[in-house]
């Protein structure tokens, strides 16, 4: 029998509180960085949100590090990731559900128009009026056709929208037209009519969504960004729109957040600006995954879920 | 060979434009009231919205009334309905996935505390939080689980609600749970956190959203009407909502439509009004949907969704 693995949790300490409970039930020594001590040495695993640049590195006998969310970017950003010990992402049903939640709602609003119903019902109007463009005729481009972006596809797709994806090889989700590289990149843009990212961010995706991209959409068309804010050119995005070319935007994520009170995207009539909410880790369901994850590598088990560094996700 | 069947369209003057194009590729004669004079007894069919009280009784040699939507009860509101008349309701895919999908925004618009949001992107302020519920532990129940209430509760059910329906006889719908009749009626809205009505109007079913059935409802519940505004006892709800009972509504429909200016629901901070928008008939699909439903009444054959006047649906 091994000595009871030691997991730092390096998150922000307010967070302390909605992890401690649910993984003290296992039998595992739990600290906190910035409020326990601890010798580096100590530390089988961690748990980590976007931790500080060079820190992993000093973490000698680390067997394997945990992501709190589904992106590991923050993690690959760091120079001096320690590469060789296994990274694991945090992937599960109800974060993809509610991300698909996100997407579809977000769709929904945009695609039947109901901006402009608030808009009466705030004068008391009755303003009835067709979808301005038909369900069928209304083409969904998804960037990035993985765990949650096959789910959020097959809730639009099955709301009746046309739906496609795009992805870095193709992918066989019914009903779902696949396109696959930057070859295809074109032509699966040219056929978009909302585009929705939910790509990973790698030194391949980051700025995917810029000047020549919307470009590329035809006009009218709509943007949804869920994944991360390096993927979208901010500034391109609002000159697409204030061009006439794109009807407007969703972004849930940004280049720097908190977004800054100053940044111009919160007040553009047409961008819905919301704070980084579309799918949040539940600490309970996050803190079992980690439990799990352990018991699998003390027994020397591969995750499921391991990065690949070189790709990315 | 019979001769052509002359069919009369008896739907506001300025409508007639949206289906006499697709109306004339059919070999009928198309008249429509108001604009052509006619002698009643040359009208073999009748396509209508809201036939006056006591017309359609005039036309002696009615072989089938055509309904533009998929509620009937303007027509059986007639006391001097034909009911020997065959009437056949609107059942169209593409109209139960609009309506699906509108129940399904207005669904997640709650569930996901949008308001929230478009109220904190107002003042330029990152405000995350968490959803006020999770998703599997809100409970939605649909009034009237027929066609479309069988499509959105599957919608809803893979967004990963947990969903119920009501009917008046049990339903198999994989995933929803099934009540039936006015026994279980309660226990159905004491599971109800989100209850939404698509219920046909009938006498068994108007005023069915009142006062005994929002007590019977959790606190903090939360009611959709897109069936008629009969269903819905009116002060009932803002009553239900100001005392803290209900957190909130979303009414498409009404009992006086065009809703009044002057209805205290236009202003209702709690309550979202649509102008009846929720699912609008395509005249093209409509249009195919009477020339094959003539075809087949000319051929003596029974039509598929042919309305039952003692049921009501």
């Amino acid at each position: 029998m091994s000595p009871r693995p030691t997991l730092l949790l390096l998150i922000p300490v307010g967070w302390a509180g909605l992890w401690t409970p649910w993984l003290g039930k296992a039998d595992l020594n739990v600290l906190l960085h910035g409020r326990d001590s601890y010798r580096p040495d100590a530390i089988d695993y961690v748990l980590s949100f976007r931790p500080p640049p060079g820190f992993l590195k000093t973490l000698p006998n680390l067997k394997t590090i945990f992501s709190v969310g589904a992106g590991v970017d923050a993690f690959l950003a760091d120079p001096e990731f320690p590469s060789h010990v296994p990274l694991v992402r945090f992937v599960d049903p109800q974060l993809s559900t509610e991300m698909a939640q996100y997407v579809v709602l977000h769709t929904l609003l945009f695609h039947r128009n109901q901006q402009v119903f608030d808009a009466a019902q705030a004068q008391g109007k009755w303003a009835q009026q067709m979808l301005p463009r038909g369900t069928a005729d209304t083409r969904i481009g998804i960037l990035g056709l993985g765990e949650i972006g096959g789910i959020a596809g097959t809730r639009l797709r099955d709301l009746g929208f046309a739906v496609s994806g795009w992805s870095r090889t193709h992918k066989h989700v019914p009903g779902i037209k696949s396109y696959a590289g930057d070859e295809e990149l074109g032509a699966f843009l040219g056929a978009s009519d909302i585009a929705i990212c939910l790509l990973p961010l790698t030194a391949g995706t980051r700025g995917i969504l810029n000047a020549k991209t919307f470009a590329t959409m035809p006009k009218g068309g709509y943007v949804i960004n869920v994944a991360r804010g390096g993927h979208l050119i901010e500034a391109d995005l609002i000159a697409a729109i204030d061009s006439g070319h794109l009807a407007g935007a969703t972004l849930d994520v940004f280049e720097t957040e908190p977004l800054p009170e100053d940044n111009p995207l919160w007040r553009h009539p047409r961008i819905v600006v919301t704070p980084h909410i579309a799918a949040i880790s539940d600490p309970r369901v996050a803190a079992q995954y980690v439990i799990d994850g352990i018991e699998g590598a003390e027994r020397g088990e591969r995750h499921e879920h391991t990065v690949d560094p070189g790709r990315g996700y």
